[in-house]
């Protein structure tokens, strides 16, 4: 028998990690009896007085959010990072091994309107919130090894505040995920003398089969390795090596493709797509700030939950989270979907 | 100022998996007004005529479940691996890696009653489940190289029946996390001549500080790096490699200390507490047949996502999925009110 990508189970390497994802094409047809989602509905209002994140509003800690006009960044009132803590002990048992942690956490507000998400925004806005994106980038990644850019959207995927805005956190050190990537762009550009990522749209642009949008400057595919249904990366054209390193066109023109991938995704399955998406580049602060990024590519992350409709998700439980990662749809058939759904135009205003 | 683990941020290292955790124990105080789970509440039927995982039911592929009185094991019928596969070819591209995966999924119910789990079936029927998976392993042992045997508990969990069952996925290869910790075992061997979780029961015996459970054959942790709020590890503390190298007194002694892990799980919040875990031991299959399994230690890991109460769930999502895991109580903390509430009666029959 020929093996057919499509219909056969195999593994797929993701070389950005070291792991590999299970591909199972067969397992789409099985029934779904367990857990609902409810669908996010894009039905906020414009204004909620209680919602600490709209302008004008008091925080429980009794500050004022201002009556902000565009984006809005404040200092998160229960932060998991804080700038001055005390470091750990140094120890010498190899099974008990802490180390020191500093940082901070801030979360922006897209818009003062409630009920507007970034694929309902206009593009001017989007600029607004890319724009205020390297700001703080350029602020925090003085100071800081890692600043992680991130949106958590939608209930499912942990947001407690349904005001469209993202978070910010820093660290001063490299957490696991970029320390990961660290080491295998730097190996991948010893051997091939190229960045990786470079090299990979390279080939999605000419095998074609992954390719969900493509212009000048941005290429958003489901990677080959994609372990949620319908991951896509959004990567740089131009060996951009950091968010704070783009030209006012390529601004321009990621805020196009941002509101064409998240219009993609909320046409899917005609509700408010659900997804945790952040930034990745190349390493910051004191510590990387005279070391070479010649292997890294600015590339976003978008990992949305969400399988077969609105409210089935696919779950990373027991055999995901003991084993390894699992997947139904391959992410041809994924990208394909995503390709053929409208970006242009959003169903809540067909 | 001086360190306090349970005041100050800090990050912990995982040994057997590389990764470090950050721990913030000061974001405990953080209200909550994202999702809320629906409590699960041992509330089933003792039998329903429509569940396939019924004694006596029609499953919707026409197959009869057997009137059985104990446990009962079937192929689950949309399978994540098969046996019959052709495999991918090879390719030389070192970003488009695909590798053969063959193997099976068994569904495994423990019990005919519906309304029962884990912490309400008495010890014998306990060691029956006990018994069975030995069985299975010894069966999927001889041909697959990895068989993750593994419970998704609660809709919270993905789990999409509520009946009593785990799930048994056997693989021709070794997943991510069982290579990984293949590795890290080795490595710590080759330095230390012990196996590393012979180490780690001997120390976490001597600081008392993360003891859930002990008894003679069996240690229940919150390990050091736990990720999970209530994260806990199971550990043989006889140097077993793999569950069916357990004698009677061992497999009894393991039921008891599983009907109080999970009596005092669902005390905690005063619900069927919800979890995805699952068994790790030295790897199997013809290819790892004469290998030396010294450095393994056999081991059952617990991931609940319960965080604050029934409702009140962590969620790993963007900075966890992009950065590293994160955490607000500390392991020590988990491990006390672990320990300190009831594991003998559980809160139903009181
Ligand atoms: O028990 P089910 O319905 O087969 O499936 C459940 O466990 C599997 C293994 O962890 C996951 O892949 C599924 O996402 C989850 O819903
Ligand atoms: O947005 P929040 O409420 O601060 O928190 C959310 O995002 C954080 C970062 O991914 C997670 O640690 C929390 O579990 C999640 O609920």
């Amino acid at each position: 028998m020929q093996f057919v990508a499509s219909e056969h189970q195999h593994r797929r390497f993701n070389p950005l990690t070291g792991q590999w994802v299970l591909v199972s094409p067969h397992r789409m047809q099985r029934p779904w009896s367990g857990q609902e989602e409810k669908p996010q509905l894009n039905e906020q209002a414009e204004f909620d007085p209680t919602n600490p994140l709209c302008p004008g509003v008091k925080r429980p800690n009794g500050m004022l959010t201002p009556r902000y006009e565009s984006t809005y960044v404040f200092d998160n009132d229960f932060p998991a990072l804080l700038e001055q803590v005390p470091a750990p002990p140094a120890s010498d048992d190899p099974l008990f091994q802490a180390a020191p942690a500093r940082g901070n956490c801030r979360v922006m507000c897209f818009h003062p309107k409630s009920n507007l998400t970034l694929p309902t925004m206009s593009p001017t806005d989007i600029c607004a919130v890319i724009d205020e994106w390297i700001k703080q980038f350029n602020e925090l990644s003085v100071k800081y090894a890692w600043v992680q850019i991130f949106e958590n959207k939608g209930a499912t995927m942990g947001c407690s505040n349904p005001h469209p805005h993202c978070q910010i956190w820093s660290c001063s050190f490299l957490p696991t995920e970029p320390q990961l990537k660290q080491e295998r762009l730097r190996a991948y550009y010893a051997t091939h003398e190229r960045p990786l990522l470079s090299d990979y749209v390279e080939r999605e642009l000419q095998r074609k089969e992954r390719i969900v949008i493509e212009n000048s400057d941005w290429l958003v595919v489901v990677p080959y390795w994609a372990s949620w249904p319908f991951e896509t990366m959004l990567i740089s054209r131009n060996n951009n090596k950091r968010i704070n390193d783009l030209t006012d066109g390529q601004r321009h023109n990621l805020a196009l493709t941002i509101k064409q991938l998240t219009t993609k995704y909320d046409n899917l399955f005609q509700c408010s797509f659900p997804y945790s998406m952040g930034w990745h580049g190349a390493p910051t602060g004191p510590e990387h700030a005279h070391a070479s990024s010649a292997h890294w590519t600015l590339h976003a992350l978008y990992y949305p939950p969400l399988l077969r409709s609105a409210t089935v998700r696919k779950f990373m439980v027991g055999f995901e989270l003991l084993a390894m990662a699992q997947r139904d749809l391959t992410p041809e058939q994924a990208a394909q979907r995503l390709r053929d759904v409208d970006g242009t135009r959003h169903y809540l205003n067909k």
